[in-house]
């Protein structure tokens, strides 16, 4: 299923810990004017002036996060940046400098760390991210990638996750399941693979799912959008995790309760058709999947007339009092009680 | 040799991820007036005002590292946070912030990791760093800690690797190799204990040497001496991976060259009785040994009276052209070239 890309090998031994640094990170450039000082001393040094400094950190450990039978190495490197920098677009944040540690075992040839150091490169790019540190270290077993980000923002733009109002209306940027699905779908193919080394997968009908899985992207965007039409969230955090669980933090930290509803949940027709082939229920997958890098927020009732019909945008509930509790209002227009269960949830 | 200090188990999995945060990082306080916010949010928000802002990460594997069999967890949460304040120090900078992210087998119970935090929250109050984020997750194998920490400074206190001039004295802080062979002893209990369980170590000739290794501390009070004396150093790095190698860092950032003399190290006599035990040169013990958290700096010559028989530093050699070359100048008077060869070359 994933080609032989490293027919060269080079042991990682070879190179030595500071050769592997320098070696890897040799074309990282720094663009942001904030990095006085990237890789290459005990410490970065950054000058934020002004500004407000948002710091997030994210650990993956393969097996648990990734699993490199399907997930290619550059793909890999591309998503580990993409997680973190997701935190801080949550924030409202720009994000500007990422510090990256990773953790081999000895079965790695450095061609594949090559990879691995690629897509990360790609991400800091798309990103606009300085790569300003790290660590590089050998594993016990496996690959295991640390990544903190680092963003900047004026104070008054900061959006946290305990500012909801009760009338509030809630919002999704994106679509949201797919990535789930994405998982399913390639999961699916890795027990076909092991049957049938030779099987040819046809993956047309999954495409979108599994670009949502393997190359996912953070909104940046969505700072500038909301700029543009003048809306200031009252609270913003990832999805990450999956939606229920989210709209819990959301609640739980502004003191508010929700009403979700089921026809708003932003979904797409791909993901719609395999959710029928693989006999899961649609809803309960957008709400628990996980891995969608979207955000969520809440914005004022006012702001109503400027956020309707834009495509970026998805109106799905909105706020209530906190002792309304939060609940899911479905299709038949029944009030389901919500229950912060992330991916487990879906495979019981 | 090593206590069970967790009669009572609970699984982790009972507290699910969010659950576990919270319990662990409950009574940690916020100190520093830059953090904004620490954790709870999809990102810590830190306002460091006119100050230089310093990054430096690490991440600490087991069977790597360390070895749980002789190091015990409170220990370890704190030697994590020493190594990574460290970076900071070696910077001219002063901590304020730490990220703390860990992944765990389902072998640690929630005890084991509260005894890890416990030293966590330990070196957090000495050092006066804020613990303001992180993540907590599975491992495939083992535990993973992985810390970034963040400190300030005014920008012309700010001390980087490559400002050494060519007649600069070279100095050290406080005393070398004691950690290294603080290991060796370690190791060796160890290797009694895996024979015969019933054996009670008589540690107490190996006291300081198990400390360095064990309890190390980061040189935080070297910014406010120096600073005392009215000296800015030329340039500036931890000695954590060995003084030789960190001797060569300096020199080839700066470009320089330097004479180390063999007799200004500084060896403690504990050290020396241990090397003699174990029949191992104390030299080659103290120039590559590493692990001790100790600083090297370079300062102008004109600074020599501002430090002579200061209990506090040691000027073990100067600066020279770079063309030179870098050397160890014996007891006997040779000049040996200096090689960076770190651990490994204690063990050939």
């Amino acid at each position: 299923m994933i080609e032989d890309k490293t027919p060269q090998r080079t042991s990682i031994a070879q190179l030595g810990e500071f050769g592997l640094i320098d070696h890897l990170t040799k074309n990282f450039e720094i663009t942001q004017p904030s990095t006085l000082k990237g890789i290459g001393d005990d410490a970065a040094v950054l000058d934020f002036k002004e500004k407000k400094v948002v710091v997030s950190t994210d650990l993956l450990i393969e097996g648990v996060h990734f699993d490199l039978a399907y997930m290619p190495l550059k793909h890999l490197g591309y998503k580990s940046v993409v997680v973190n920098v997701s935190d801080i677009c949550a924030m409202n944040a720009r994000p500007t400098q990422i510090t990256v540690s990773i953790a081999v075992s000895n079965r790695f040839p450095l061609e594949a760390l090559e990879e691995l150091y690629e897509g990360i490169a790609h991400a800091a790019q798309e990103y606009k991210v300085d790569v300003i540190g790290g660590d590089t270290t050998s594993s016990q077993k496996g690959l295991i990638i640390s990544i903190t980000a680092l963003g900047e923002a004026d104070e008054n733009e900061i959006v946290y996750r305990n500012g909801a109002k009760q009338t509030d209306l809630l919002v999704v940027t994106g679509d949201i399941g797919a990535a789930y699905m994405g998982l399913q779908v390639l999961e699916r193919e890795k027990q076909v693979f092991q049957v049938n080394p030779n099987s040819q997968p046809d993956l047309d009908a999954y495409t979108y799912l599994i670009e949502r899985q393997l190359k996912p992207e953070a909104r940046k965007d969505v700072r500038t959008l909301l700029h543009a039409l003048e809306i200031k969230p009252t609270s913003m955090i990832d999805i990450s995790d999956g939606l229920s669980s989210e709209i819990m933090h959301l609640c739980k930290q502004s003191g508010v309760g929700c009403n979700l509803y089921e026809d708003k949940l932003p979904i797409d027709p791909q993901f719609i058709n395999v959710c029928e082939e693989f006999n899961i229920d649609s809803t309960t997958v957008a709400i628990n999947g996980g891995e969608d890098y979207e955000l969520l927020f809440t914005i004022a009732m006012e702001d109503f007339e400027k956020i309707k019909g834009n495509p970026n945008f998805s109106i799905i509930g909105h706020m209530t009092q906190e002792s309304e509790g939060i609940h899911l209002v479905t299709r038949a227009n029944t009030k389901i009680p919500l229950k912060a269960r992330g991916w487990d949830a879906i495979s019981e």
